[in-house]
């Protein structure tokens, strides 16, 4: 089946509590090749039969409009994946 | 500057409460093309220079060590990224 990927990350500009803490965790753990992380979303919308440009465009607006917040969340991707 | 995109969904067996609260959200909002959400995880870890595939290694091992919960969730994705 189908399906539309939305992701989400914090604006650059905005700090990132949950991606400072893995980096900072990281090389305790014997992981030194990174220099940043940050973490968002990532939601997978089902639809029944095929992805229409209709539902895509669904997909967009309630990205924007429900599953961001676009005060401090960028969507950085829309794009449909099969299950 | 290049990046590595690991991505984290629930597994399909395990309630996903988040989700199931968006799909019950999503038609009082005009948005009726859905008939299941679930919520996972987006990570962007930064490289410093180009990505080697010791790095792309190191976090494919992150992925499954850290940033993930192998006992409720699966990792989907490790890519590279051009930021």
């Amino acid at each position: 089946m189908p399906r539309i990927v939305v992701e989400v990350m914090p604006k650059p500009e905005i700090l990132d509590p949950q991606g400072k803490a893995i980096a900072s965790a990281l090389p305790h753990l014997g992981f030194q090749d990174f220099s940043a992380v940050r973490q968002g979303k990532r939601f997978e919308l089902s639809v029944d039969g095929e992805v229409t440009d209709e539902a895509l465009a669904q997909a967009r607006k309630a990205a924007e409009e429900m599953l961001s917040n676009p005060v401090i969340e960028d969507v950085v991707d829309v794009r449909v994946e099969d299950a």
